[in-house]
């Protein structure tokens, strides 16, 4: 008898197996029968650890998604539930920063590849319905609670996906762990402007006062754009 | 030499023997050979009009997002942004709407093919870009602008996809272009609260002045609620 090596070694061994040859000689030129050569196990090690080929490529996915699942079954009713679903998008995000050049490799690879790209939309909106199940359940006495859950949800992701993809795109360069939380806190403070989240004030010239004089039949947006600009931050 | 059927008839005769075969004998039992047998056209008009049998199943979607970059390109810089996607949003639901039977046929074939919720999932990013690129062109001079268009195309296709499914698990029951524009007025409302498509105001009241004086660190939500109770729709 072989020894054989402990499970968590030989799932990482087909991952590395399967980037080495997809970068090579390409995604679709690659079988399955190819990585398990290059890994140096049995085709049955492959299909116990993935569903297909296309599994291969997402591997630490379903793990993300059990994390945020229980992240979320574990709030309680006193937590800020748009706090809460920021947190769990930050999860997804860790995963990703965790190791730069893998998920740049798997982005590129996933950018010519199109039956890649449908899986990775799948994989996006299993997040988002992930998301929007818990808020479904935390709105679930507002009016249009269900509206304002599948909303939200969607917005969380988006803002999740825009760091995302430019850290992708730019190589893994800088820290998207902080770049999420910025972009995070647009969302969660365009419905909770006062939450837990709202920037503390800096310094003495914060204190500058400042006349914003209006007609009575001003439009909001434009309100808010002339203060905007006013306090320099339109 | 046969008589040739008009070119949108035999496209039409396609989606319908498509559709006939599919809900018979189930999708993935129906090849593209026994669509145009039953159709009574060759095989290669099929691949005149869609690239696979996926496409047969989503006929209308190439047209409602050419119509779409259409309409967003038509737009002038004087028109509200949120409001020009929303209305964009509006003729997608049109399409559905126009045909309650075909919709919900569809619906119920995609609930039980993996292959056409992925393939559904890529059509509806292909919208969400869409409403994506304008946007990005519409807040390319403010702060976090494409963060912000991200994150408002998503939500506008999220309000969208709300009110569609709800519609379609119904199996069509009453009017979903009314409950879309509810939904897209939430999602309006969130960014824009006092846009063009707020309430127009209505007396003389309108001309008193309002003044506001505020520290420069004021955050922004304080201030608009300022605003807003002073001009009494707060």
């Amino acid at each position: 008898m072989s020894t054989s090596p402990a499970k968590s070694s030989m799932r990482d061994a087909l991952v590395a197996a399967a980037f080495q040859l997809f970068l090579e000689r390409g995604y679709e030129q690659t079988t399955v029968d190819d990585i398990v050569k290059t890994a140096g196990v049995g085709r049955r090690s492959f299909f116990r650890y993935f569903p297909s080929k296309e599994d291969v490529v997402f591997p630490d996915h379903e793990q993300a998604l059990a994390e945020m699942t229980a992240f979320l079954a574990a709030s309680a009713d006193t937590d800020d539930p748009l706090v809460r679903v920021c947190d769990a998008t930050r999860l997804v995000m860790r995963m990703y920063a965790e190791n730069p050049t893998f998920s740049v490799q798997r982005y590129r690879l996933t950018r010519e590849v199109t039956g890649l790209r449908t899986y990775e939309l799948s994989v996006v909106w299993r997040y988002e319905k992930t998301l929007g199940d818990y808020l479904r359940t935390r709105f679930a006495d507002r009016r249009d609670g269900t509206l304002r859950a599948n909303v939200v949800a969607a917005a969380v992701v988006a803002a999740h996906n825009h760091v995302l993809r430019a850290w992708l795109r730019s190589g893994g360069e800088g820290d998207p762990l902080a770049e999420v939380d910025r972009a995070l806190a647009f969302v969660r403070d365009t419905w909770n402007p006062d939450g837990p989240g709202a920037e503390p004030p800096a310094d003495r010239e914060d204190e500058d006062v400042v006349v914003v004089i209006t007609r009575r039949n001003t439009p909001m947006w434009r309100v808010v754009r002339e203060v905007e600009s006013s306090l320099g931050n339109g």
